[in-house]
Order: structure tokens, then sequence, then C-alpha cells
């Protein structure tokens, strides 16, 4: 069986927040929204069908679980949650915290200008309130 | 106990394909992709966090399946799944087959120019193919 390994370019673009029964959370480095992956560890996986079905349920609970937590760090008006892939094809779901007048609002995120630098200060205190209230349950 | 009533954009926009156990699968008048939704018959669900816990198995089984006979019934090359509701807030999940070359690949399909229109005949013909990639477990 293959090892898990985390693809470079959500390396690049991402930094670890929490990791989960199933997945990694990580949390993109862009200012313009607060915006989660949940990268389930299992190889070779691209479609959310391909997973087993333990695995399925599980993302699904974790999801639900981070949205949640990222609705109450933010008080966001709408939490979009997408696997899409069409780029890099290591199984990633995107969770994003969306309010009114936010960049593009009401269209999607992804394809949409170019990512917003953050400092490692915002990084921090930003991952630390989703810690927070993914830890209240 | 309210009612579930499909939200009137949905209804205009889409035709229904299939009726699984808590959603509605419904088919987007749209013939620059193979895009179905999703709807669980559930009155008042905005997030997908909301649902009780059974609904939220049952709604990622019944996306997983639907993901898997619209990718076996189009060839795609890669499904989207995504619950972003912006703009309609009663909760749907789009699912839809893309492929290399589609419009606007490898970008999102949400906020991307304007619906093609489809004959009934295209319609039916989709939506049987899609029906029978259901039945066929």
């Amino acid at each position: 069986m293959q090892d898990f390994e985390l693809d470079e370019r959500l390396k690049r673009d991402s930094v670890a927040v929490a990791t989960l029964g199933l997945c990694q959370i990580r949390l993109m480095r862009d200012g313009r929204w607060p915006w989660l992956l949940a990268v389930p560890q299992r190889a070779g996986v691209t479609e959310m069908f391909e997973l087993a079905p333990l695995d399925q349920t599980m993302l699904t609970f974790e999801i639900n679980e981070v949205a949640r937590a990222l609705s109450i760090a933010t008080g966001a008006e709408k939490i979009n949650v997408a696997a899409i892939g069409n780029i890099v094809r290591q199984l990633h779901v995107h969770i994003i915290a969306r309010s009114e007048g936010d960049p593009n609002w009401p269209g999607p995120v992804w394809g949409f200008g170019t990512a917003e630098p953050m400092s490692d200060a915002e990084i921090a205190a930003l991952a630390r309130r989703i810690a927070e209230a993914l830890s209240e349950k």
C-alpha cells in the first residue's frame, strides 16, 4: 500500500492547522477569505467516491465539523464546500467562509484573481481561532 | 414541522431525473456541461452541517452514488462536487462532469457565462443515461 504524501502545490499554498482522524486540515495562504482545506490522508485518491465507505463517512463528519467551526470562528454568512480538483488531482475539499461584499461575492473563489499574502502572525492568529472553535464541540 | 418545497429558481433552472432516499436529483438546463443537483428534501436547511447526522451520512452516500453514475455516463475526466449556495440558500449540491477543453476548464462552472439551452430531447436523453447509470450498481 502506497503511503500518503501531501501534494507539493497544496503544501506550498497552505499551512497545517489540525490533524483529524482522516484529514489534514490546512489554512490557505490567502488573506481574501478564511479558506481551509481538508485533505484525506489516503494515497492515490482523486474522487470522493473512490474512498472506502467508512472513509466517506469520516470525511463527511470531518468536513461538517470544520465547516461549523469555521462558521463560528468567522461569523461568516455562508460556508462554501467543494471538491473540484481539476488542477491538483489529490483529493482535497475546500471549506471557505464567505460574506456579502467579500472579493467576488457571490461568485466562487476559485480561478478569481491572485492570493493576497498573509503575515505569519495573521496566519497563526486565524489558525488558532479555528483550532479553538474545532475543540469546542 | 415545515414541509420541504423546492426553491423556485432551482425548479426553473433544472429538471427532475431521480428521487433517492433523501435527495431529489435534478439536471441543470445548461448544455455546456452535464450538471446535476442533489437537493436534500428537508425544509429550512442551508448548510450541510445543519442536517441531522443520519441525513449527513445519507447525503454523502447519495452524492457519491450520483457522482459515480455521472462519471460512468459521461466518461468525464473529473467530477466537481460543491455546496455553495451564496445566492440560492436552500441546500443543494452541484455534481458536474468536467473534461479538458470544456467551457472554462480548468476553472469553475459557477458564475461563468450564461446557460446554453438544451432541447427537450437532449435533456431526456441525458437524463435517461444518468438514470440508467444510477440503477447499475
